[in-house]
């Protein structure tokens, strides 16, 4: 045979690759249409990308951003109300204050009421900081709300609040 | 001062230990409480613990179970296809079928239509596991109908099917 010949037999097939985005349309999803479970992660995986990168651009990470928000509302509160607030275990709760001490955001004073408890607080550095992150999260917030629509983001936030 | 009384003086203070659990009702949750992505990210991970430890009685992890749900209900379904549908990224999903396969649950035949394609089943170990699986996914499930209540649950789960 020819190479000329073969090259053409061959080529059309080489050059057809499967499509890189197969539409999941024809893709039966089974028993997981059915569980909210599945679709809750597969939600919260998907915005939670969008929440990391936003607000990486100032060095802050979503857990880095709820304990902003709660020292910043609830300031001299102690490590223990936070973690139990965020559901933060105390090893990695820890070691997260202890960063953001370094970085000079928050700080730990000795409490008036117990000397062994410590009232965490903003620097003025975490407050400006803590302003930005809101900037940002209110950005990825309202990248929800068109996805959602108003009624089903109301709907969702409502159930969740709930039974948090 | 006499040893007696500073004891005195000291010890109702020491006998009065911080609570561990602190009732999260008196702090306030700032701006994180008009974050849907907080309540979305606190019920998905408080849920996927519940999930994990269903699924380790049979040594499954929830990605394995999605994995072998999409493949039993899609007989023949290549890589690519169960990738896309999952979300999961090429290198991992190599990974979990690679392990999938060693385990005698799932097999990779050659696709008649593509050679170069591999056509993704359930062996009869693997169909056996699945079921067993999705007993557990299905309590798991009915866990969850309680907590939010059934007209919350209806809610939730389609607005996040419609948004899937």
């Amino acid at each position: 045979m020819p190479p000329a010949k073969r090259a053409t037999a061959t080529l059309p097939l080489r050059k057809t690759p499967q499509p890189k985005r197969v539409s999941p349309a024809v893709i039966d999803l089974g028993v997981l249409n059915e569980h909210l479970g599945y679709f809750v992660r597969r939600f919260q995986v998907a915005i939670f990308q969008d929440f990391i990168r936003r607000l990486s651009r100032i060095d802050i990470s979503p857990a880095q951003f709820s304990v902003l928000v709660i020292i910043g509302a609830n300031e001299g509160l102690s490590q223990s109300e936070l973690g139990s607030t965020l559901g933060i275990e105390r090893a990695r709760l820890v070691r997260m204050l202890h960063l953001l001490d370094k970085r000079g955001l928050t700080e730990r004073l000795p409490s008036s009421a117990d000397g062994r408890r410590h009232a965490l607080r903003l620097t003025r550095a975490g407050q400006t900081t803590l302003k930005q992150a809101k900037a940002l999260a209110a950005q990825h917030e309202a990248s929800l709300l068109p996805k959602l629509g108003p009624e089903r983001y109301r709907q969702m936030l409502d159930a969740l609040r709930a039974v948090s």
